[in-house]
């Protein structure tokens, strides 16, 4: 006999199929879901469904929008001959939330796995080799610091160096507030190859 | 400025008033979902609030199903003569996963707790009492071992003793595989209290 009736078990095998949530969770969340009023549930329900159906990709940078062109691309403010690459919009907030940085984005989707079997062609870099052919100064290479980002980092500067463009990689090193002691030994060759004059 | 599109924050924003779920989480689980096929999206969507809609209480027990009768009271084999009484409907899962039990269940929805201005009439113990006015062999309390769950097993105790129905508290103490070290001295004085003759 089932644990829970149909529309239940239903829900939470939905719940459980997310990242991050197993079955206890799943379980702990649809009975939330059930004792939320129901306009909060047509809420998230609707929430869920009207993003996944309104949301595209910008047109200028391919992170997620719903509009043609996302606020960054449209903002006059931003610099758009300084271009940071990053592998997906997650990142992309990440930087954003510095607050600092004044240039534009592009959002490659992915990053080059041969691993998983993902080459140059199945993420946004033809869009990105047609952007620089408009005036762009530099291009900021922010991919992850795990081996898919550095590979699509090397690769990408191999393909940009002979247009003359300026291409630079963020630095990698030591956490702000990172005690040595915890920090593996790959980032701190990184930290000590990198280290700059004081 | 904002960090994502107006349809993206509002995803963001219905998950993470989910319990367990923060902004980061939530961050991830939006982008899952945008990235997720759309008929899979809808599915999501759907179960949420179909499951909302058509849920309600089993009207002999209170726990959450979607037909009048839940599958256990409607169940000729359940012995209707034992009644169960659980806080909410997931700890009833967790004794019906056992498949020990042969009796009914009885779910208050909440536990008396006079800090949170939870008293006897908010949760379904009129009903309770009602039920009892059938014949019933045995009441067995099954509130948790917390401060509410025991106020709420007194509670019900001293109301139904007069009846002459019989009525139990499962057994509190160490539990199976428990390393007597890590337990709570109140746990090791319940189970010392609890001992039985071998």
């Amino acid at each position: 006999m089932d644990l829970y009736s149909r529309q239940i078990s239903k829900l939470i095998e939905e719940l459980s199929g997310l990242p991050g949530i197993g079955s206890k969770s799943a379980q702990r969340l649809a009975f939330h879901i059930l004792n939320m009023p129901l306009e909060r549930v047509e809420g998230l329900s609707g929430a869920i469904i009207e993003a996944k159906k309104n949301v595209r990709y910008c047109s200028q940078c391919f992170t997620l929008t719903d509009s043609e062109l996302c606020p960054i691309c449209s903002n006059s403010k931003r610099d758009k001959k300084t271009i940071m690459v990053l592998e997906n919009t997650r990142d992309l907030a990440a930087y954003e939330k510095t607050g600092k940085y004044e240039g534009v984005y592009h959002v490659l989707h992915g990053a080059i796995s041969p691993m998983l079997g993902i080459g140059p062609n199945d993420i946004k870099l033809k869009e990105l080799m047609q952007r620089l052919q408009k005036d762009v100064n530099e291009v900021i290479i922010a991919t992850n610091s795990s081996l898919e980002g550095e590979t699509t980092a090397m690769y990408i500067s191999k393909l940009i160096k002979p247009t003359g463009i300026k291409v630079s990689r963020i630095a990698s090193g030591v956490p702000v507030g990172g005690d040595l002691e915890y920090i593996d030994e790959v980032t701190l060759l990184r930290a000590l190859e990198g280290r700059i004059e004081i």
